[in-house]
């Protein structure tokens, strides 16, 4: 895979970065026989807020008044380490439970082991990565690459299901050094009979042969199979195949329960050119209850042909009054 | 993995062949790095009719009077285009949505982008498919080959909730230029408490030996558990290994939701030989109540060993009352 | 992979081993161009005995009086031969069936194979299993190793589910002969709203850096998400990556349904230290009623940091009153 001028994404929030050695850890923690933090590796400091939203919901934001539903999308690269004060301006007591990355108990976000954070106060979690390696017997250490997701785990119940429901969740991208890097970034989370806590899921657009990656995150009490028209993606870490020996099965469908975190990258319109391409949870009645959007692959001139999206029962668009969270915003979309 | 001769499948339907190039999109719309189109591709053209069945059923059929459910197995190899006129001579208006190949949004069968049939009428869908592939920046295209499958989009819901319900679904196969062809083929929908909208599943024969290829397909509203006896398969792209280095889990019972297909091969009865093998859902209240069946591995001559399927709850055989759409046939299985 | 000294674990029970070649099957059902036994190939023979437990519950154990929820664990390599002497102590018939080894139809536990244990009869249980091979035709053979489980067939209705909802369950591990073999072994089987029948899942407790494989299965109604925090795995044969090449995604939650089983392995508190760490069905109202437990990480000195798990609603350790099949034990951990 090409990496053309490995320029790392800009990264979202004003985060100070520092090309230090993750300090984290001790070297005891980690395997000895390869070095766990990569050349790039990073250590970025930031600021979330946990708030309290309209309608009794809750989110988190990189600025104090920006809380979003989802949450922010978050981004490393393996070796990286992401240190995150987590201020609660909510009026209950909030986590952060990370799913994936390394951190030790005590940025575990569980009542039990007491790195929760009360109104009013904040809290330093520590995210660490490691890129893959090789112990000292022999066997091979997994990076920490992959399509993950944080979320509370502490308000209404010590599994967080009350602040789940509220919207306390965001996802989480961890990449390999040569990862692919895409033009777009689509948050989908599936909690419940919602998407993104809206009872209608977002549109999503992008030019044709622009490259979206799709980041999808089941969360609540449900299982649903996510859907897209006209796109398909590898059943495996990247979402695309690494060569022609990665045997994979190559999909447009998948089960997911809560919890449940994947992502993919797709050439928009490729093979199949523009239009209003259908996204949607497969299971019968949650798609026509509203878990269904677009993805809009358009012409190089903005123009999309076939039918008008505003008719068959899929009129709202991103600027749809259903997400409270994110009044400015294209859903959830990242460009 | 040898290809003894490459003899095609000989199609199902009088389908005109002819070894023209696709004609379905333009150069454009294609990666160039990489001719998608493989040197045996074929363009072949079918009819497909949508029809009503008894007790308020709907079918697709290769011809007049000759609906199924589910619909007929339609086979390609990457490369090959379908192009499948849909004659709808049902009651209510239909669509032909399709999963996993390429097509422009005219053939996506959905009433947003108009790509639906009245009754009385007919419609051209265009299923394109290509084989693996590089994009110009190195990257790797996967090729089309899968277990997918087709559907209604339309009826009762926009999408095609009522359809499905009603039994307009089928399998769809498409294979990589040296995939091994198997001697049987048999498909399993899962469609809410239904098995291919029966609700007793059939039960498929084969000699000890005989390579099997299952096609599992899920609809509706429930997930399930696809189980056989005595048989596994890898959970990869074609069901079985690639070779020793592929490290894909090895199962006999797999998760899936509506939308959702896969497929794979087994050759009956080795290493354990004849006998009444059931397959079920391993949901235990859906294989109690009808969703299960039985894989018989019969010896060379006819002969099973081991209790009469007749009894123990499991009766039916497939020329039972409740595939009103198959009347002379062996529940779903392909010879 | 290393091996060091190839030091096979001891078997559970005082089973009779001896280094001939499996019988149970003839030459004839076994492929031919490769020699499904391996060189190491042993044949074991053992009993079963199924008993009922206090409460209703029935379960399997390896000596009479001994039965156990889940029955006990199981092992073998590819290649290898376990015969089971079923004795049936309970007051119903009952059967023993297995998933993913090699079994002629009279092992197969269904009665519409008469392969079941009448109460106060016994029957023997034939699983043989073999390793990667080849077709003469040059395709892959899967070999039998993996994460499997075997259960009753017969309690209540033909397909066992009155023996699975009252504990007739246990696990089955094949391994390949040049796979790790971990420190310690934790089952967790979802049954429904139960981990391994009980109302609160056991606690497993392991040193920092000891290699610990779990091995999940759910069985019942309800499909599941098993999550565990501060460690991932491999979703492949083996849960951990065969190498740098390895595709396979890298998750910590996973979906799965009645009749699923599968295994990995981690290096407790690798890359996060020790702790307290939940294990837990991400079903939100699954976790909140009691389908969560401690994986707990100790230092050398036996020492764990951060809070007391006997707060924070995750109070029952292993010697909690509901586990009334296994009053001396640790939950189903194997040491
Ligand atoms: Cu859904
Ligand atoms: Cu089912
Ligand atoms: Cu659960």
């Amino acid at each position: 895979m090409r990496r053309p001028g490995f320029s790392r994404r800009a990264f979202t929030g004003g985060a100070a970065a520092a090309a230090i050695a993750p300090a984290g850890l001790t070297a005891a923690l980690r395997s000895t026989s390869e070095p766990a933090a990569a050349p790039r590796a990073e250590v970025r400091r930031i600021t979330m807020y946990a708030e309290n939203l309209p309608n009794g919901q809750l989110g988190y934001g990189l600025a104090p008044g920006e809380a979003q539903i989802p949450g922010p999308l978050l981004e490393m690269y393996e070796g990286d380490t992401l240190q995150i004060d987590l201020v609660n301006n909510a009026d209950v007591a909030v986590s952060l439970h990370v799913h994936g990355v390394d951190y030790t108990i005590d940025s575990d976000g569980t009542r039990m082991t007491n790195s929760i954070v009360e109104p009013g106060e904040s809290r330093l979690y520590t995210w660490n990565s490691h890129a893959p390696g090789t112990r000292e017997d022999g066997t091979a250490i997994a990076g920490s690459a992959g399509y993950w997701n944080y979320h509370d785990h502490v308000v209404g119940t010590d599994h967080g299901t009350g602040g789940l429901q509220k919207g306390l969740y965001g996802p989480l991208v961890v990449r390999r050094q040569d990862d692919i890097v895409p033009d777009h970034q689509f948050t989908v989370v599936f909690n419940d009979m919602t998407t993104n806590n809206r009872t209608q899921a977002p549109n999503f657009t992008a030019k044709l042969g622009e490259r979206c990656e799709f980041i999808v995150i089941t969360h609540g009490e449900l299982y649903h199979t996510f859907h897209v028209h006209g796109h398909r993606w590898a059943d495996n870490r990247t979402g695309y195949l690494a060569g022609p020996d990665d045997t994979s099965q190559v999909i447009d469908n998948k089960i997911c329960g809560p919890g449940d975190s994947f992502g993919f990258q797709v050439v928009a319109g490729e093979n199949v050119g523009p239009g209003h391409w259908m996204y949607h949870c497969h299971v019968q009645s949650h798609s026509d209850m509203g878990m269904a959007g677009h993805f809009t692959v358009t012409r190089a001139d903005g123009s999309v042909p076939g039918g008008d999206p505003g008719h068959g029962g899929h009129g709202a668009d991103t600027a749809g009054a259903q997400r409270p969270a994110d009044p400015a915003g294209s859903g959830h979309a990242h460009h």
